[in-house]
């Protein structure tokens, strides 16, 4: 008859058919016709299953005749049969989707025993084995299959063990072992309303059944769900010759890595357990062995130089560390299981640097093998895993890295008690500027409210700093100097450690590693330059910040934000001073001391950056965020800067806002006060002559931020092209310099064509433009968006990744109507998003110049942007 | 020579040459043609100007020989010579732009004047007239073409008069006017170097320099920027024959209009003054009389019934109601000046309909001819223009009307004071939805704070209110219950007026003059009504707001706001009730309450609306916004809903919003409280089947507020279809019902393909979307908005007129996505601006199926559609 092909030999299939026959089955195939050592089997295809599913639970036409036809050819080539009394051919029944995917039927061992074919088993091993197998077969047919509770078993199992006085299973002999065989069928019956079917080709049947089925189930769709995995790839079905490493001393099981997925060090590495089987090593019951002593077993000797021999051909052929499974029968070496084995970081860089110098990979390759994820774990300290912790909360992970230190609950007292070298952690209900000082000298930092893009998580992933924020368990009482958390109380000086990575908050100091950034890193991101064209530059509002970015791979500054500079020290009086001022002349005098300080700012990034450009955005934010708000620092500042303090409660009340994020900020402020940006213009041109007089390579850049209309620009133009006119003038040199816009609005990116005719660049901000493309203010979003990301009404976190099919559409529009009016302009990106892998890739597609991100993302973004330029040339090919 | 022609005799030009000849030369051209008595004369084209201004203020080749040539044609025509010192010929020059211009140069009279022509005048006429008109050149000339202070001749005149102990200027004899003649002359030389040139050759050359010159003048320029005219019109110069009112009592000037321009009434209006000239009219020095008794002057009366013989000749030429100057000399009629008149809304409306009915126009002219502001002026009450009054302050007009009443400044006090019938104006520094009720009962509502589309403002209008808001100048004082503003203090009950049209606070009680809707404008909006194609809805949230609507015009509700309801009486409770609630049961309690009470609302909403479509808007703001603020309305909620205080402040702190417009409202709420979705769907189609089964025809259409993404639609409409056929089931009847959303943030409108999928109509939140799009809080804006209005950073305020290359844009692009998915897809638009004739005209362009606005915007809205449509057929033609 001529069927469709549902069924395929192990020998039939190779590594490249994962989509129709799962990962494991790919993987079996192709080490069996490597020649390796593979317990003969097949496997039924996805296909099969999809067929079953859309059918009715019905095995598509030709499936079950082509399962006995492969089962005929195993058992020929073992010499048993399946079913046989004396020498009865057993099998183990896997699923295997094209990803691996928790949640699904996993394994039923020891399919084809029953009360016949035990007794040929027995005789071949001993009674007790053949008992024990035929026990576990109907405890996990019961369950897989029947849906029986699996305690009901364990009862039974506990209860022999109790009559018996013994602690443990193997201790139960062979006689109670063939007892509970009959109670365990009399569960069976009860429970299912059915006999266990003793019928082996009626359990291999049903077994595939529950295969295909699971694919359905609950927890499998939502695991899908949550990991974007479509519905309709369904399962393969393994079908293979049991072997067992626990028929006696020459039998041994075990897990092996082709190299160390620790440390990437080229040398064999895992565990064996001798006379045990796989689930022996995951009990725990006993310690297993390292691999390396398997060889000193005079038994085992032979296995094990044949595994160390597969190893190296299974790492040549696959091209990558693989994590092996193999199981020694009565001396002879079975491989159960290949598959490229999951690494840490740091294994992930050695290996991937270690086989392209080995010539098994190329640089490109190379490159490709190190997720992001790899790099950020080895650019911030992490928390020893073998650390005993108590988890206290769960918040937003929100700059990674974990640190430890004393609670501290105020900024001030942070700044005192950090200065004087005290490790502390600046936990606040939420941060605003006025925190700066204290999260600067903080370990890191923890708020209870505010998301991915708060001033808390922008401003510590800014410092390197970890974070974890919008921790809402946290009740954080000031008055009191406490936390109440999940039932405890922490108290101001407690020592609490938080990982910004997972958002762990735990309670103690807990030992942490430090960053792993060694000369692979360095090898592997120069291979990343190599390949990539997007440029990567920094966010960096300070000279330590420029440093840091340009030695992490920063090939200059797309984001220097001047407002923070007016939070340091002195300078927030003057810039208070400014706000308050009620004549010209005051409002000029408090400028003029503003300026100098500015200047000695860039004087000192434009150093740093020597030779990049540096792009400086002026003053953004509304100038009440500089204001003070309790009465007590009201009375304060007017004491400082001799004032009535009702001119300054009347002064916050007048720039009071409703929505600050939509109000009188951005340019907003430079358009209704021009003078604040002439005097920034003349702090970062004065610095730019200063620094190049000292033969310093200047290129600054002056942004204008939150520009909806061409006019906006141009008017602001026209302020900083007359200023620098000016300053050139008094100087008797000049400065090349640029001035573009950032595009964080709408209507700017709708209007580009128009607002290009005055910009040399763009600079997406992608923090502002997501809040309007959205309506959801990054502060607020706290209440509803994670519930929107674990509901898939979103698929993540747009502040997180960029959300290409809005935000994205707009940076597309504003991309080719800007380049229509200047098919020269350059473009960047300098939102939160510009170390982000994905939106790093969304950037080279859509055509810009550079992502710009925190200092410690730019190795990141410099990895990304090297990945979308290779995967664009596998596009291509 | 085969110059190009720069000069046009008045038999040369017509009505279509505008552009060339200037509004003025072009109807004087038009008259002369008509065989209408006009002075002879001349036009010198704008082209001219043009050539003049751009070749460094010289004559272009060619013109200064046309004018010769026109000019001598002139004097055959007349038989007098130009500086003939017998029987001279005397011109008038004036500027005449194509659009009316204030701030150019003006007029010079009696050019042609020196010492020798003086003398044939005085002999023709007498002494004193000629040595008069003589001063009055040198005047005029000085001023307008030397730039001399006209303050210096006043002072002359002055001290001649007190030397004569006269009062006034006719008293002086001629004698003196000679006398005045040399004085003149000598303030002439020296004050502009240079002496009064004698020739009259040169006079005329000077005089035209001067006005082509005054184009570009400041006041010119700033007002051509003010109004959108572009600079390089240029105007042209109209040299005329002069002619003479006041020779004697057989000369008269006069203006007149050949209907009423205040009512529309069809017959002659105006004034006339015997023996005087035009400055005589404006001076005030003597009464005019009735145009009417000019027929009773047996010397004027041929003059006079020629004048009713033209005025219905040009209106019949013309097809408008025209606005004529003239001037009888020595019994013979001429005509200076013929325009279409200005008029007031009520006259513009009766004059339409009336021509109509004449046949002199057609009905679509009829309805082009009245503009939208005309019909704004006639549905709300006016301030009396003949009363005195004290404008105290100028705010916003932010909805339009004049009311006059007592100053509270409480919502509460306004509703007791109001419902025992007092006249209250609600006055405080901004309202919130609490001040509802308080809105209510007042005549009109004054704010401090707040832009056109504040809540002050746009509930205001929904009312149909007048409203002033922004009016920054008032300092309010709760405490004390006063207000200071600019030096004067209104204290708590002193009367004020404001007018809404206007933005005018006013001192004291100032009696206003009711609406006028006649049966004329019912029937132009009829004639509308048949012309336009886009449909008018209202924005209606009570079954009040409804019923005025429909007798407005309106075909629908396009926008009900529930949450509006849930502040009136009681339900305020329950909705506090509902969000503080800490179990499941009581906030289904207190949704329990809340149902029945919006079902009733609905119920007099469609019953209003019988055969129309009701949109409702499911809840919008969020909850915070229902919430008492300061502790002791805490307090007392606490007592009321028998609550600790604390955990009500708890609730209030926990739902703080940074940037509430951005915040956790909108759909994000009925998707985190899906049972709120299910309360309001439950009040609709409850309200709905009960309506319908009282034989009113319901066609509601539930909306889905600030949608960003297909998914939130998707899950809000599965809320409503599931509840609705819960519903169903239990009536045993179904109601047709529609489901779609609002699109008012640009991510919506960038996915509109996807959300057409799950919608059967669009209505576009044009207040958000624009809030969206720019970046900018309506509350918030006030600081720079009108800064940039002014400074034209921006045309126009874009929330109250669509910003049609951002927020259009993206309304282009949700409109063409959401009908590729879905061809038959409904459109409509619901914000303010929906009542905005240029946002209207926009509409019809896009495509949109109807506006919504306002339900006394509506018969505006109706008008504008009929404009766009018209506008559209001409522009097809």
């Amino acid at each position: 008859m001529d069927s469709h092909r549902w069924v395929y030999l192990f020998r039939d299939g190779n590594a490249q058919m994962r989509g129709l026959l799962g990962g494991k089955g790919a993987n079996l195939a192709e080490m069996t016709n490597a020649g390796l050592p593979v317990p003969p089997g097949f496997t039924i295809s996805t296909e099969a299953c999809n067929a079953f599913l859309t059918n009715h639970e019905q095995f598509p036409e030709g499936m079950w005749e082509q399962v006995e036809a492969s089962l005929k050819d195993v058992e020929a080539s073992m010499g048993r049969k399946f079913g046989d009394a004396k020498n009865p051919l057993l099998f183990s029944v896997r699923s295997g989707a094209r990803f691996s995917m928790p949640g699904m039927m996993d394994t039923i061992l020891n399919l084809g025993l029953n009360d016949q074919t035990v007794q040929g088993l027995a005789a071949q091993a001993d009674p007790r084995f053949a008992y024990d197998c035929y026990r576990r077969l109907l405890q996990m047919f019961a369950k897989v299959v029947l849906d029986v509770d699996s305690d009901l078993f364990e009862d039974v199992l506990d209860a022999h063990k109790r009559k018996l006085r013994v602690q443990q299973d193997f201790e139960i002999p062979a006689e109670a072992l063939k007892e509970m065989v009959g109670e365990f069928k009399a569960i069976i019956k009860r429970e299912s309303g059915q006999a266990f079917p003793d019928d082996p080709w009626e359990q291999l049947r049903f077994a595939i059944r529950a295969v295909f089925s699971s694919w359905n189930n609950r927890r499998a769709i939502a695991y899908r769900n949550a990991n974007n995995i479509p519905h309709d790839l369904g399962t393969a079905v393994n079908v293979q010759t049991m072997v067992y490493g626990n028929m006696g001393p020459d039998c041994a099981t075990g897990v092996a890595f082709t190299r160390n997925p620790s440390t990437g060090e080229k040398k064999l590495y895992g565990e064996f357990l001798t006379n045990a089987q796989g689930e022996d090593v995951v009990a725990g019951v006993r310690t297993p062995q390292q691999i390396m002593t398997m060889g000193d077993d005079p038994q085992l000797k032979s296995a094990y130089d044949q595994l160390v021999q597969i190893a190296e051909t299974l790492e040549q052929h696959y091209r990558d560390m693989q994590d092996l499974e193999f199981t020694v029968q009565n001396g002879k070496l079975y491989m159960l299981q290949c598959r490229s084995g999951k690494r840490t970081g740091q294994a992930a860089v050695t290996v991937a640097v270690d086989m392209a110098g080995e010539g098994l990979i190329t640089q490109e390759e190379a490159v490709q093998r190190v997720e992001p994820d790899h790099l950020d774990q080895l650019l911030h300290p992490t928390i020893d895993e073998k650390q005993e912790r108590q988890v206290l909360a769960k918040g937003l992970p929100a700059s990674p890295g974990a640190a430890s230190g004393k609670v501290v609950f105020d900024a001030d007292e942070a700044k005192a008690r950090g200065d004087d070298g005290e490790a502390v952690i600046l936990v606040r209900i939420e941060t605003s500027p006025e925190d700066f000082h204290g999260m600067l000298v903080a370990r890191a930092v923890l708020t209870a409210r505010g998301g991915m893009t708060s001033h808390a998580a922008v401003v510590a992933r800014g410092m390197g700093k970890p974070a974890v924020v919008g921790c809402s368990a946290l009740n954080i009482n000031y008055a009191n100097g406490e936390i109440q958390v999940n039932g405890s109380v922490v108290k101001k000086g407690d020592f609490i450690t938080i990982d910004g990575s997972t958002g762990d908050v735990m309670l103690g100091e807990i030992p942490t590693i430090p960053p792993q950034v060694g000369g692979n890193v360095s090898t592997l991101l120069g291979w990343a330059d190599s390949f990539r064209r997007l440029g990567v530059r920094a966010n960096a509002d300070t000279p330590g910040d420029a440093a840091k970015a340009r030695e992490l791979g920063s090939e200059g500054i797309g984001l220097c934000r001047t407002e923070h500079m007016f939070f340091q020290g002195d300078r927030i009086l003057a810039m208070r001073e400014m706000i308050i001022a009620s004549t010209d002349e005051e409002r000029q005098a408090a400028l003029a001391k503003l300026e100098p300080m500015q200047r000695e700012d860039f004087v000192g990034i434009f150093k740093a950056m020597d030779g990049f450009p540096v792009t400086i955005r002026t003053l953004d934010p509304p100038l009440h965020e500089f204001l003070p708000h309790t009465d007590e620092e009201i009375e304060d500042l007017a004491r400082e800067i001799d004032v009535d303090p009702n001119v300054i409660k009347a002064k916050v009340a007048a720039l009071h806002e409703a929505n600050p994020m939509l109000g009188h900020r951005g340019c907003r402020l430079g358009i209704t006060a021009p003078e604040i940006t002439r005097m920034q213009v003349r702090a970062i041109l004065g610095a730019a002559l200063e620094c190049s007089a000292e033969g310093v390579d200047v290129f600054p850049e002056i942004m204008i931020p939150l520009v909806g209309d061409v006019n906006e620009l141009r008017l602001q133009r026209e302020v900083v092209v007359s200023t620098a006119n000016d300053l050139f003038a008094e100087a008797g040199r000049e400065i090349p310099y640029s001035v573009g816009t950032m595009i964080e609005l709408p209507r700017a990116c709708l209007t580009a064509d128009e607002i290009a005719q005055e910009a040399e660049f763009f600079s997406f901000g992608t923090n502002d433009l997501t809040q309007t493309a959205f309506g959801m203010s990054r502060d607020d979003s706290g209440r509803f968006l994670p519930f929107y990301v674990e509901k898939g009404i979103l698929p993540s976190d747009p502040f997180q990744s960029i959300d290409r099919k809005g935000v994205g559409a707009l940076i597309e529009i504003a991309t080719m109507r800007g380049r229509q009016t200047k098919p020269g302009l350059k473009l960047g990106i300098c939102g939160e998003h510009g170390g982000d892998p994905s939106s790093v890739e969304f950037c080279h597609t859509a055509g810009l110049n550079y992502v710009s991100c925190s200092p410690y993302r730019v190795p990141i973004a410099r990895l990304a942007a090297a990945h979308a330029a290779l995967g664009e040339q596998e596009h291509d090919r």
